[in-house]
């Protein structure tokens, strides 16, 4: 293995490092592609199981849809087909045979999924239709970095049906907020909601909202996006519904995802020079114990940790859920080893038990993000375990807020624009053209228009326009 | 919607009917795929959340592998490749180019999965490797069923690596048994377990076992495999490890499956006339509450149906989960209609509550296995539907048993083969020409070599050739 670079090194190369090292993914056969492993895959469970609940808690069902979509039904919706085009991989035989029409895999699921709508969705009481897919999807992608930009990804994606626009707004709205209830909550880390400009909107959509987060290199991570798609969909796909007084119209829709994308944000917001560090929330391993013993002491040690985990097994944490225990027990490894090796892997707490725990009745107890060490009696230890990870969950989001904070400017002046690292709240005119012009020389991008600023005069850092509002501005991912 | 055909009509079409009326499933636009509608999911969720803690029991692993194989990967194995060719989807476009190596969508993982683990598996520390993925899989298939056989569905399949052939076959038997527990238990269904002659056996193994059930019209159905592979993909794969001895050997695999074709089984066996017959373990609604009343009687009538909601959904049912329950409040339809509605939907337990019952202090229940309603006192509603809930679980397991049994012959006689239907217990002389010129003349195909038979000596039904064992020859799926 190589030696880990630092962050200040290089980010991009120490983030490949961590992801590897760590046992979260590893690169595929097929470029582009990667594998997901049990450590990285148990976060994307945990991710799952929460948001899942979450998304059901507002009436939201799941379903499954084809992989496969006809070639036609992507150039039912023209921004549709213009913005996907690019990053189609397409099926051309099927059992030995050349298909009469093409199959594409699905980029996203809008259409398929639209044509099933138009064929269930006949009168207001069949409204709202919320469906929810937890999926794999394919967009062929030229520069691919693991979870954040692959060929192949996983995501969950929501698509809704509603008879009003405001309704469909509200919607769109609602998704947005839990989205970042859970990242804030799960994930511990803060996010900047607001509406993308029409040139990074959805292809196809009214509207887009985007949750922007600030990883530890300063660049922005779009972390998920929810999309009032108006009737676009609907008036492509013949989407209609009798109304209470028998009139036909068309429903009005939206849709939403995150993706496994979700892991690569943690790890790059997190994480430090030894490892990743992940939030207890989400962490497949929330405490690891590790027995500590010379020559014939390991029986009694042995018999305090495995007590120990069946006392911590048995305990919720915040979740309601049983906190999640592992007993290093390799016999091959140091115990110094076995401490980085956790920290590597970013497990939120480490139990020491060694001789003298065992004469004194206690435990040492080290967190993975302060990196202190405190000694409790063992009698306290579950309460001390369940406090400390709740303190660290908070902690965590603490942590990126102030980092976050800190690298956020607001900036006037065109010269200082061009020299921050940073998130850099300016003003801009609202004309695509300067967007354009701001890209080509900072490589910023509008991130959004945030939703929660406020209403400022000013004048655009680019052309000096008239301008009611600023907007995040960072290079992104 | 059509009139129902009866399953003594048209099985066929009754299967279809059903799936499609219950909000099962819905065929796709592309010819072979299925969409699965939030009911039918709903209880492939529950299938997934029972099964994947019975997989995790036994120390294995969830992970994520890409959808698409490098074509060459296929070709390494040969009865593999030979198996699967003919069913493959390839794809040969990516990000508007022609590629250089085609890409297989997988139809089954054991290349691409096999491919890593010779990166990951050095040692005899790194052994066993237990992995098992929840994923999509194509094959191009002529002639689809919803759920029982379609171009895309949805599974998981394990694939572990032993340095032991001992440890690989015990792995295959643990699985199978770990299956067939699942099966009697949450869905209800009594199978026969037992390997499949060479003919029949999974491209690349050694030994195939499988679990076969009875469905409704006497036919077989393949509920789920696990395979032995030796070290075919190992030897393909070059996955070795060095041993304690320091020598370098292949490891010793297994790989195992269960797919949404489960579901199909769960509507064929128990379903009836009037539609679906839900196991209450994995069905998605257990209880439906359905208020009656008539003017001013809503407002008590809807108190005490929502008070009964409440207490139902804080009472655990024989999963250590809440029950699930779901009230009609449809205004549209009458009692009648939905009594039907939910019948067909194979809703476990109706719970009726009408002015009669506000004011005697009860509650009717009608159970859909047995068709029978009987009043209770409200006070013991809740007793009564966890144990009724528990009866309708078990009930269905013996009906099917009876159903199975009763339709199981043991025959000797070549004339009498000929004219049975359902599973028929035979000698074979083990000849692959034997089974096949059976399954010319009569479209049986030897299910399995079960595993419980005895031995006993006799003769080829077809040959007359010495045999010590019946294998159970069916029609199937």
């Amino acid at each position: 293995m190589n030696k880990l670079v630092s962050q200040r090194e290089d980010f991009s190369a120490w983030y490949n490092n961590i992801v590897l090292r760590a046992g979260l993914a590893d690169y595929a056969p097929v470029k582009g592609c990667m594998v997901i492993r049990p450590y990285g895959y148990g976060i994307w469970e945990n991710i799952q199981s929460i948001l899942d609940k979450m998304i059901k808690s507002v009436g939201v069902q799941n379903a499954y849809f084809p992989l496969f979509i006809p070639e036609s039904f992507i150039h039912k919706e023209k921004e549709h087909l213009a913005g996907f085009s690019p990053e189609l991989a397409v099926v051309t035989y099927g059992g030995g045979k050349e298909l009469e029409e093409k199959l594409v895999v699905r980029p996203t699921s809008e259409t398929i999924i639209n044509a099933m709508f138009s064929k269930w969705i006949q009168s207001f009481r069949d409204l709202p239709l919320l469906i929810n897919q937890w999926a794999n999807i394919v967009r062929w992608e030229m520069r691919t970095r693991l979870f954040l930009r692959t060929t192949e990804f996983l995501w969950q994606e929501g698509h809704t049906a509603h008879s009003t626009h405001d309704e469909a707004s509200e919607m769109t709205l609602t998704m947005l907020s839990i989205y970042r209830d859970f990242m804030q909550n799960s994930l511990s880390i803060p996010v900047i909601c607001g509406k993308k400009t029409s040139s990074q909107r959805f292809a196809g959509a009214l509207e887009t909202y985007t949750l922007e987060a600030m990883m530890g290199d300063c660049k922005a991570l779009q972390m998920g996006t929810s999309h009032d798609l108006g009737q676009n969909f609907s008036r492509a796909f013949d989407i209609t519904y009798q109304t209470k007084e028998n009139k036909l119209e068309y429903v009005w829709q939206t849709s939403w995802g995150v993706s496994t994308r979700l892991i690569g944000a943690v790890v790059m917001v997190h994480g430090d020079d030894d490892g990743l560090v992940l939030p207890p929330v989400i962490a497949p391993i929330q405490v690891v114990i590790i027995p500590i013993w010379r020559g014939d002491e390991k029986g009694k040690i042995m018999e305090a940790v495995i007590s120990l985990k069946k006392r911590l097994r048995d305990t919720t944490g915040a979740s309601g859920l049983p906190l999640r225990v592992y007993v290093d027990t390799r016999e091959e490894f140091t115990p110094g080893f076995k401490f980085n090796d956790w920290e590597m892997k970013g497990v939120p707490l480490r139990i020491e038990i060694g001789p003298r725990d065992i004469e004194n009745s206690t435990v040492t107890i080290a967190r993975r993000d302060e990196r202190t060490r405190t000694t409790v009696k063992n009698s306290q230890a579950l309460d001390s375990v369940v406090k400390t990870l709740d303190e660290i969950q908070g902690n965590l989001y603490l942590r990126a807020k102030r980092f976050m904070e800190g690298n956020t400017y607001t900036v006037n002046d065109w010269n200082q624009f061009k020299q921050k690292t940073g998130f850099v709240l300016s003003h801009w005119c609202g004309s695509t053209e300067c967007e354009a012009n701001i890209q080509s020389e900072t490589n910023m991008t509008i991130r959004c228009i945030p939703m929660d600023g406020e209403e400022e005069n000013g004048s655009c850092i680019l052309c000096g326009k008239p301008s009611n509002r600023r907007v995040v501005f960072a290079k992104a991912y």
